[in-house]
Formats: structure tokens, C-alpha cells, sequence
């Protein structure tokens, strides 16, 4: 259902406008009415006749005709009534200003669930309740009860935070920012983060959507929406409570290692999110994504008329991976026709401190014609005879005869010398930075989106697995009332969905090892298998590198020996003979179960790696390949795993296969909430991976 | 020298003075006079009588008495000249605005040297040239050609681009950002940042240093100066530049992986100095270094009227390792008898969107009480009824009655809605940061500041080494025209510092091979010895896991075949025979010289982690062992040394005593320019460690 009446309604009720000038129903009635509305307007207030010389109606039954969005800001106990009254008019569309929800407790979230249901009954959807209201700039309607319109603009902001809207308003007003839309979201009842992103993918006049966001709704549904909308639009989100609440029960490495942030991590990279980490990011972004086009690639040039900025700039294209354009030939000719000797004529061209407008614009007439370049950054700093006005005014003439789609960030630095320049340029749709570092930062965000809108999306595979095995098995511990699945059924649950492990059979006894040795061939390892026992190491349970059948024998007994004498009681299943992997580095892939995303997959480098460096990386299954191999390129350690100091490289697109096929696993086995192949085995180039464990926890 | 007469003159000659307007020598004169300048002020032209009714004079000789500071401001090749006549009027201070010098090539690189030789005949110190002239608050002058006098302050401002200093000078004006001094640096023939830390570190008006530096002159110098006064004020600097120049020949890990800017982080740990990464960074951090007293520890209250922004200052207090304090009882019991139930009594104290200026004031009142809370951080957006200007009031006024000296920073959010209170808190000391984040970053580097502060500097301690062996070594192989040691040279120089290496022999035959193995004991490591083999396991030089006789024949004849197959013209001295260090970790320990800093030791896990992840940390040399333990506790690794999953903790306190064995000995040889340890075997803690190997590289 599109949100455009509930943006622009024809007629708006106010339930609870009030007299007394310092309510809150009075100030949103006040705010409509400044902002410009057109459509129909009632008041509706039982002790009034009228409010401002609006006809002001005892209850909303009194209306006459229908209400197309009811804004109501009573206390919390009433509002049910009000509701129900509300959808005797037609009412599709109502924003709860009123606190008393689910923000004060139990009972209020009682109310809250109650107020849900009715709504769905009388097809009324809410925003709120406990919120601040919306604002639409092009219809135009003020329903906040903060007074600070903000200019007309491309921005869509959505905020979680009622206050930090205020903030945000009174700033852009100030500021001259021009906003779309903005929506105070309060408690989330009913319209969410989803609803607003999904409406706006379409709506002409939101070019860039931004958000303050505490959390999101609905996991899964927001990675699906977003990662659709931010192909069209940019989204530009700032999460925060970054903080894990409270200790979570986990028992596997990859429990240890995720937890809500890296969810919210890696949720918003497959949703081609751009997250903001300030305030202040989030809205040098906006600017530039709303003022400019989109880079077409990663050069940059840079002009300025100082040396120090220019080499500040130069060091944030370093860090973010910008490459400064290589000038051609006929620029580097053509700025030598003009600029004085002393000048640098290659990137960051350096225009000197003397330069006017004149010859500002002379130089980006002819940088803007070399192919080289997809961005442009103007610095300047006001010296003795530096005309900061001026030259905005030359930069605006040069682009818009220049006819060209190129992007242009301006960094005019100082104070009231530069402050007419900078409002003009804004007037302009060219976006200032108050230092460079921050037009080169946001730069650097714009050619991320670039790059993420030209990406395909893969679709999901389906490899053909033996799911009814692994639901047996599931069965099976389900019905006897065990979380942590056995060895030999984690084994073959691994074997039906394909994915290797080393070979290996259980020995009863040393004759049946040494078959089983004939026909697996030395190497071997040797693992005491018995449910009652977790950590095999630690009771002396394993041996590894078994050269022979001597060998095999002393180790055979040795494991025994230990085993009964650290645990007498435990019920020995065997002695499981197994395939040595030589050659191989060890890698993790992990899964956890997120309480908002659901099943997140992990991928490290397995050990010691693992434990210091906490170098993993994190996605939300299902994967497509193209996520699986950009999650295995994430981690730090790659470079172990192509190989360095000439060694072999390892066989990355093996790892990527089993990634691949544990994502479908947990995707088709909902119960199962934690999972650790530790260590995955990766041999050479070509030769696959082997998971040498695996450890499987399934829901209660 | 005192700087104070160069700062405020009884008499300054303008040489250079210019009746036209738009000329520097004008607008230098121009803002002199009107920055209020008391002494006695001598334009100097032989074409004009007078500017702006003060009598001009033909030369400086015609210049009635003496003159303390000449600014000059007349084309470079006259310069020189004019600096004679100088010396004959008892000048002092000259500041040379006048570009044309180094910056122009190699002609004006002499033109600069011949100046500064004079200058130093005539005993006339020098800023520049190509600068763009002082500015002092107090005295008050503004001898630059930028307009824009800041208000006073207790902020010193450096800059080593004049045109970023403009554009910073109008910045602060506009913001009202207080300065007590402002230098630019230009082309620092003579005066430099050196020469101002040290003589700011005792000067009244300024409190806080700040710097924005592209390189620094004299390293160790500025090592020296910066750690001495760092201890009384905060200095704090913004280093652009961070690109390294060019490829350096290097051949040691150490040397790759070191460069220019790892130096100059060294460095500046090592001094103390507060890094700020941009120019806004460099003057939030400065405001409240200059307004507010240092936390005296880390725990800070928050304050705020809306949960959104709450929670992202407590998000960046987790990033920065602040802790948000636990509130006494006593504290929460006296917010509870004034805050609604609604509150959160607990930190971050959220006081509400109705809060007014009175609650505000309340609850800090009882907050600056608790002694748990080092540093309060007030938050506030404008909310409906909120009193931005008024509670800005309360707060000054409760920090002035408390007699508390803790420290209070805030952030006020908004635009123009909060722009009087912000304003209002600047006049009174109390800074405001458009945003938590940046409010709570500051905070973080404060309280850094405080540890710096605190820290006692403990001295270089200088081992019994036996350095004439050493002498005699370089002294050999210089003599041979050889850069690079050999490996029973470097062995020696090691062991003259105590550094100890595995036992080892060299062996001419296998008869006195298997002698040694008598003597050194199984396990053994085999390695060919050769002055024309650099890198042995390439020619397959290198055997390791010796473990008996029969092995050590194989292994012995093995080598040969393979080193004679692969070289045969190499002149082989033998085999080494060598003890095999077991139950160890790899690390490395390096030394490169810095062209800006000297000798710079590395240190870092050895082998894959220091190719793949570049886990190493850096100082310059000679370190402390205190110093030495920072660079060891630095990396990320460390946990790995420390023993994680019930591993015995490695010796970490014998990796210290070698780095700081290996600092000496660069810092007693400056001949070195280049050397790796590496590996350097670590045992068990009390077991030592031990260098696997060692390369030394001298200077041509």
C-alpha cells in the first residue's frame, strides 16, 4: 500500500488540539497550520468551540465527512476509544504522539499489543505510538510538534529517536539542508523501518533515504527490502547501541564470536546499507548523495590553492583506497597554457595561493574534460586575495556548461570569509566540507555505492542434498531429548549434504583398527569416541600422526589406558581410525543463531588465529557464492591463504563450496542454533577442503 | 633564548612597506596597526614619505634607534642585503615573508643557505622565509597579512602552511575560538616548531600547544623537547604528509615494513604528543585541553534529556575504553527524590524530554557530588519545552559554586535553536561539541593525557657490553669494503651484547661435526656457512630436526650435494652445527634507520603473522625499559605470548631485555643502519629467549 496519503492526506484530525499554547496538541495543530497545509483540517476537543478560529469538534464521530489521517495526542487509556471512533470515518492512517506504551513497562505493552490488534481490525495503520509525528515538505505538512520546517529537499529521514529528530531539524533548518520527509518512528508498533523504505523506493521526491536507528524490525524482511531499495536509492543508516546486551549462553567459537553488532554488520553490507558512524557522516552523505551524481569510478583529481589541504586530502585518498586520476597529456598541456610556473600541474594540482576565481575556473574547465577523472574535489583556503564567492560562482558556471555528469565536492575552509561561498554552493547542489578529509570520506562512500549498484545479484543455490537423512537424525535426538548432536551423527550429517570429511571408521578393537588402517593408509589419527566425552584431547583421547601399524597398536592401548583412568564411568563406543590430512592450513566456518537475523555464518582462520586476532567475518545466511567469496576476502589473514612467501595457494573456492552448503544446511534445519566446522582443513589449490570436526547444538 | 621580544617588539620595521593596497607589505602594515600594536612601528620604502600618516623611511640604516624585529617583505634577492643593514640597528628577530627560497628549487636552496649562514653572523634569528608572519593576542600584534586577529586565548597555534593558518585564523574568529599565539613556520631555515614547544613550555599566556606540521626538523631534537614539555602542556599536533616517499632500497623485514610514518607514530608516542587526525579534531581536543581541567580518571557521568543520543555516547565511551561510572547510592538516591519515576536514575542518566533548566541544574548538582564521577558530559536536544540557553546558565553556575574542579564538556544539538547557549557556554569555559561522538572522543584523549602525565620517565639503562669487540668487527669488515655481516660476525656481535644465540660450532668435515653434536647435544639444526650465500634454504643450505648420528651423516652430505649443485663457485666455510631451540615462539626484533629520527627498533611475532597481518610496533632508539614493555604489550598478537587456551605464558620479560640489548647496541654503533632478529626464539616464562638468527647491514 503506498504511504502517499498518509504523507499527504486530504483531511487531518487532531484529536487532543488544545488551548493552552504550551501543550503538545496545540503545538502540532500550531505546525500544521504554519507548514502551509492545504487539505482539511478539524480539531477535535471536547472543551473547545474553536482553537485559533478553527471549528474545533467535540469527538471525532462529530466530524463532518471522512479523516484521512487521525493524529492523536491524548492520554494512552483513551486512545483505544479513540481508534475505534476513527475507523467509523474511514480512517486508514494514524500517527500516536501519546507516550504510556510499551516504553513504561508491562502494562503498557499490553495496551500497546491491544491498541495492534484493534488497528488491524479497523484497517488503520499507526506510526507511533510514543512519537514526534512527520513532516512532508513538498505537500506541505508540518504534523511534529517541533516548529523547525526544514527547506525542501531530496532527503528522507527516519529517526527512532523522537529527540534526536528535534536536533536533527532544528540543525537542518540552520543548516539549510533540505529534507523530503521526516518521520519520527517511536515505539514501532505498526510502521516500521521496512514500510518507510519500501514506500520510498518509488516516491519521486525522496532521492536519498537516511535513518536513526536503534534497531531494526523484522530482521530478515529489512535485509530483503533494503538490499532491493539500495540498488535504486541510497540508504544511509546510523545504528547505534552497538553494545551486546548482556551475556549470551554460547558454547561454540563462532557463539563467541558473533553477537548482535556483527549481525547488524554484516546484515547491512549484504544490504548494500551505507552506515554512518556520526550524525555528522550520516549528513555529509546525505549532501552529496542528494547534490551530486554518482562517481563513475575511483579517480579523483584534486584542485587547490594551497599545499597543506591539498596534502591533507591526499593522505584520506591514501587510507581510503581513491586513486588520484593520472592527468592526460592534453590537461597537463592545457593547465601549462595558463597557470603560473610554480603551480603543480599534476594531481593534487596546486593553483597557488594568488589564484582568483579566474583562474580556478579555467582549471576545472579543462580537468572536467579529462576522461581520467570521475571526481572532483575543489579546495580552497582564503588567503589575501582569494575571492571565495567568486569562485563558487565560476565552479557552478563551469558545470553547468559543461554539460558533463561528473561528481564535484568542495572543501572552502575557514569562517565568515568563506560562509556566503559555501550557502551558494548549497544553493547550487554542490556540497562543502568543512575540512577535506571529510569531502575525500564521503567521496570514498559514493564510489562503495557505485560499485554496489553495478553488482548482479546471484541467486541463491540449491545443491542437491539427502535433507531426509538429516532430518532423521534431528528426529532422533530430538525424541531422546539431546541439544548437542554425537560425532558420528554430526559426521553424516556433513556427508548428506556433501561436504567432505576425512575417512574414518570405528574400531572396537586393535584387530578391526588395523583392517580399518589397511584400507584408509598411514597417516592416521586416532579419537576415543564415547558420548560421554566432549574434549577428547584433555583426557588423552586422541593421537595423531600414527606412522604404522606399530605404532598404531602402542597408541591404541595408550588411549584406553588414559581414557578409563580419567574417566572410568564413560561409556566407550570405540576407537575411531581416521585419515591424517597433510598439507593443509585450518580454517573455521561457523554458524550462530541471531536472535534478529537469524542463522549467521562465520568464516576465519582456524586456531590460534582465531583466538587472538578474532580475524572472522560474518554473514546472514543464505549466501549467494558472490557473498560467500566476498566473506572468505574479508578476513585480514587472506593473504595466508593464497599464499605467501611463495608457498601454494590454498583452495579458496573449496571453502566457498562448503560455506555454501552449511548455509543451505541451516537454512533448511531451523533448529539447529549453533555450529562449529573446527578445523575445516584447506589443502592446496584444486585438492578441496576436509572439515575435520564438527560440532552441532540444535534448539530446546 | 626567550621568544618574548620576538613575540611582542618595542620596535618593528616594516621593510617592504607599500602605499598600494593591495600589497602584502601594505595589508602587513595595515593589520599591524590595527591589531592595537603599542611599540613603535617603521615602515620602511625608499618611494614613499609616508603610509597611513606614519613616516615612511628610505632604508633601514635611516631608521631612528634600533630595531627588534624586522619584518621583511621585499622580493628574495635583496633580502640579504637588507638583513646586513639589520645587524647594524641591534636587531634581533626578523620574520622573512618573503618567498623565493627553498621552495623555488635549487637556486633559491642556496639563496637560503648564504641567508641563513649571515643570520647567524649577524645574530639575527629567523622565521621563514616564505611565511605568513605572527600573531600575538596579548601584546597585542598581528604581524601577518591575514586580517583575522583571533580573540585572546590560551591556545598556541603552529602552522606549517601559512595558507591553512588563514584559513584556520578566520575560522577562530568566527567561532570565537581563542588564541594566544599564532606562528607560520614557512620554509624553517631557522625557527622552528622545536625552538616554540620549548620556549612555550614556560610561557604565561599559552596552555595548550597545537601544531599542524607536514614534517619536523631535527628528530631527535624534537623528541627531546616534546617529551619534556608535554609533561607540563598538552601538545597537540596534526602531521599530514603520511604517504612515504618513494621506495627506499630496503633488504630486512624490518626495513620493509618500518617507513616515515611508522616513525613519526613512534615519535610521537615516545613525546607525548596528542595526534589529532584532522583539523577539527585538532581544535575540539584544543578547546577542551584550554577550558577545562584534565579527568583524573576514566570514569564519566552522562547527562541527557533524550535516550537516542544517550546511547550513542555510550556507544563511543565503549570504543574509547571509558567506563561509564557507577553512581554512589547516596547519588541515586538524591536524583530519585527530584527526577520523574520515568528517568533512568542509573548512568547514562536520562532526565527526559521535559527536562527544564531547573532539572538539568538539579541533577548535576547532586552528580558533581559523587566522587566515582571523573568527568561529566551533559547532552541536550531541543525538545519542546526544552531551555537550551537557560540550563546552559544552571550549568556555569553549578560548576562555579561547586569548587569542584572536575571535568564538564557538552553537547548541545541543534542549529540555531541552541546557539546562544553554546556561545554562552564558550564564554565561560565550558566547551560544546556539535556531536556525543566528538564530545566523548576529546574525553578519551584528555584522560590519555592525564596517564601521560603521570607517567615517570624512567632512564635508559646502559648494559655492560663489550663494545670494542664490536668496534673491531665493523672496523674488519669495513676495511673489506662489506655492508652486509657475516654469520659468524653477526653471531660475535651479539654475543659481545649479551644476546644470547643456540649453541653452535662450525664444522669443516663430518668427523667434527659429529664432535660438536657430542658437545651441543640432539636435537640439531644443520646450516651451510658462506660468504657468497645469502639466503640458505634456497640452495637447500638448511636442515632441521637432527635427531641422531645416522641423521647428521645424511643431512651433512645432503647439504653439500645441493649447495655444490645449485653454486658451485661458492666458497663454502663450512657447516654450522646447531643446537634446535624447542618449546619456543617465533618473534622478530629489527632495527632500520629513519633519515628524520635514527635508528627505529621493531618488534613483532615472527614468521606468517609478520608478512600476512603486519602485527608490529615501533620506537625510536634509545628506549626505556618501560618504553620497551609498550612496544612488547602494543601488538595484537600479544595475547599468543601471553598463553591463551592454558598455554604457558612465553618469557616476555627476556623479549624485553633483548630489545632494549638491541637498542643499545644501535644506538652505540650508528654505523648500523639496517638488522633483524629473526627469529628470536621465545621459551617459557624464566626460560629466556634466544636469536635464531641474525642480520646486520652497515652504512656504505
Amino acid at each position: 500500500m503506498s504511504l502517499r496519503n498518509f504523507f499527504c492526506p486530504s483531511s487531518v484530525a487532531v484529536i487532543g488540539a488544545s488551548r493552552e499554547e504550551e501543550k503538545v496538541g496545540h503545538i502540532i495543530l500550531d505546525n500544521i497550520i504554519n507548514s502551509g497545509y492545504k487539505g482539511k483540517l478539524f480539531p477535535v476537543n471536547p472543551k473547545a468551540d474553536e482553537i485559533h478560529g478553527i471549528k474545533c469538534y467535540p469527538s471525532v464521530l462529530n466530524v463532518p465527512g471522512d479523516i484521512d489521517l487521525a493524529i492523536i495526542v491524548i492520554p494512552a487509556q483513551f486512545v483505544l476509544q479513540v481508534l475505534e471512533e476513527c475507523s467509523k470515518k474511514n480512517t486508514k492512517w494514524s500517527i500516536i504522539i501519546s507516550a504510556g506504551f510499551k516504553e513504561t513497562g508491562i502494562e503498557g505493552a499490553k495496551r500497546e499489543r491491544q491498541l495492534i490488534e484493534k488497528a488491524k481490525d479497523y484497517g488503520i495503520r499507526i506510526l507511533g505510538p510514543n512519537c514526534l509525528g512527520i513532516i512532508d515538505t513538498e505537500c506541505p505538512i508540518n504534523a511534529t510538534f517541533s516548529p523547525n520546517m526544514p527547506p525542501m529537499g531530496k532527503i528522507g529521514f527516519i529517526s527512532q529517536s523522537g529527540a534526536l529528530g528535534t536536533a536533527i531539524l532544528d540543525w537542518a533548518k540552520t543548516n539549510k539542508i533540505g529534507f523530503s520527509k521526516f518521520v519520527s518512528l517511536g515505539n514501532k508498533a505498526d510502521i516500521s523501518e521496512n514500510d518507510l523504505f519500501d514506500d520510498w523506493e518509488n516516491e519521486k521526491d525522496t532521492e536519498v533515504i537516511t535513518a536513526y536507528l536503534e534497531g531494526v524490525k523484522y530482521g530478515r524482511e529489512f535485509i530483503r527490502i533494503s538490499s532491493k531499495v539500495s540498488k535504486k536509492k541510497p540508504i544511509i543508516v546510523i545504528k547505534s547501541g552497538n553494545t551486546d546486551a548482556g551475556a549470551r549462553a554460547v558454547s561454540s567459537h563462532t557463539g563467541t564470536l558473533a553477537g548482535s553488532a556483527k549481525a547488524y554488520e554484516a546484515a547491512f553490507k549484504q544490504a548494500g546499507i551505507i552506515r554512518a558512524n556520526t550524525i555528522r557522516d550520516l549528513f555529509n552523505y546525505a549532501k552529496a548523495f542528494s547534490y551530486q551524481p554518482l562517481p563513475k569510478g575511483k579517480k579523483v583529481a584534486i584542485i587547490t590553492n594551497a599545499g597543506g589541504p591539498g596534502i591533507m586530502a591526499t593522505d584520506e585518498c591514501e587510507k581510503s583506497d581513491i586513486l588520484l586520476a593520472s592527468l592526460k597529456k592534453e590537461t597537463i598541456d592545457g593547465l601549462k597554457e595558463f597557470l603560473p610556473e610554480a603551480a603543480n600541474f599534476y594531481n593534487p594540482i596546486d593553483i597557488l595561493g594568488d589564484a582568483l576565481a579566474d583562474r580556478y575556473k579555467k582549471t576545472l574547465e579543462v580537468v572536467i574534460k579529462d576522461n581520467n577523472v570521475n571526481a572532483i574535489v575543489m579546495l580552497l583556503t582564503p588567503q589575501a586575495m582569494t575571492q571565495p564567492l567568486k569562485t563558487a560562482r565560476a565552479i557552478v558556471e563551469v558545470m553547468e556548461n559543461s554539460g558533463k555528469s561528473i561528481t564535484v565536492l568542495t572543501s572552502f575552509m575557514g569562517g565568515s570569509e568563506v560562509e556566503k561561498a559555501v550557502k551558494f554552493l548549497a544553493e547550487k547542489n554542490i556540497p562543502n566540507f568543512d575540512i577535506p578529509e571529510e569531502a575525500i570520506d564521503t567521496l570514498k562512500v559514493m564510489m562503495e555505492h557505485t560499485d554496489w549498484k553495478s553488482r548482479r545479484s546471484f541467486p541463491i543455490e540449491d545443491f542437491n542434498v539427502d535433507k531426509g537423512r538429516v532430518k532423521k537424525i534431528f528426529y532422533q535426538c530430538q525424541s531422546e531429548g539431546r541439544l548437542e548432536l554425537g560425532e558420528m551423527e554430526a559426521r553424516e550429517i556433513l556427508e548428506a549434504y556433501d561436504i567432505r570429511m576425512p575417512k574414518a571408521e570405528l574400531a572396537c578393537d586393535i584387530d578391526e583398527a588395523k583392517e580399518i588402517a589397511g584400507r584408509i593408509g598411514y597417516p592416521l589419527v586416532l579419537k576415543i569416541v564415547s558420548p560421554n566425552i566432549l574434549h577428547k584431547t584433555d583426557v588423552g583421547g586422541v593421537k595423531i600422526g600414527i606412522d604404522n601399524e606399530k605404532e598404531l597398536e602402542e597408541n591404541y592401548d595408550e588411549i584406553l589406558f588414559h581414557v578409563k583412568r580419567y574417566m572410568p564411568d564413560a561409556n566407550i563406543r570405540g576407537i575411531l581410525v581416521q585419515e591424517f590430512i597433510k598439507d593443509k592450513k585450518e580454517t573455521i566456518i561457523g554458524m550462530s543463531e541471531d536472535p534478529q537475523f537469524g542463522p549467521m555464518i562465520m568464516f576465519g582462520l582456524g586456531g590460534i588465529y582465531i583466538e587472538a586476532l578474532k580475524d572472522v567475518s560474518f554473514r546472514i545466511a543464505p549466501l549467494s557464492r558472490q557473498v560467500a567469496r566476498e566473506m572468505v576476502e574479508e578476513i585480514k589473514t587472506i593473504k595466508l591463504l593464497k599464499g605467501i612467501r611463495g608457498e601454494d595457494p590454498s583452495d579458496i573456492d573449496s571453502i566457498i563450496e562448503i560455506i555454501l552448503r552449511a548455509s543451505q544446511l541451516v537454512t533448511d534445519f531451523p533448529e539447529i542454533i549453533e555450529m562449529d566446522i573446527n578445523p575445516l582443513f584447506v589443502k592446496k589449490q584444486g585438492e578441496g577442503s576436509i572439515a575435520g570436526d564438527v560440532r552441532i547444538r540444535i534448539g530446546g
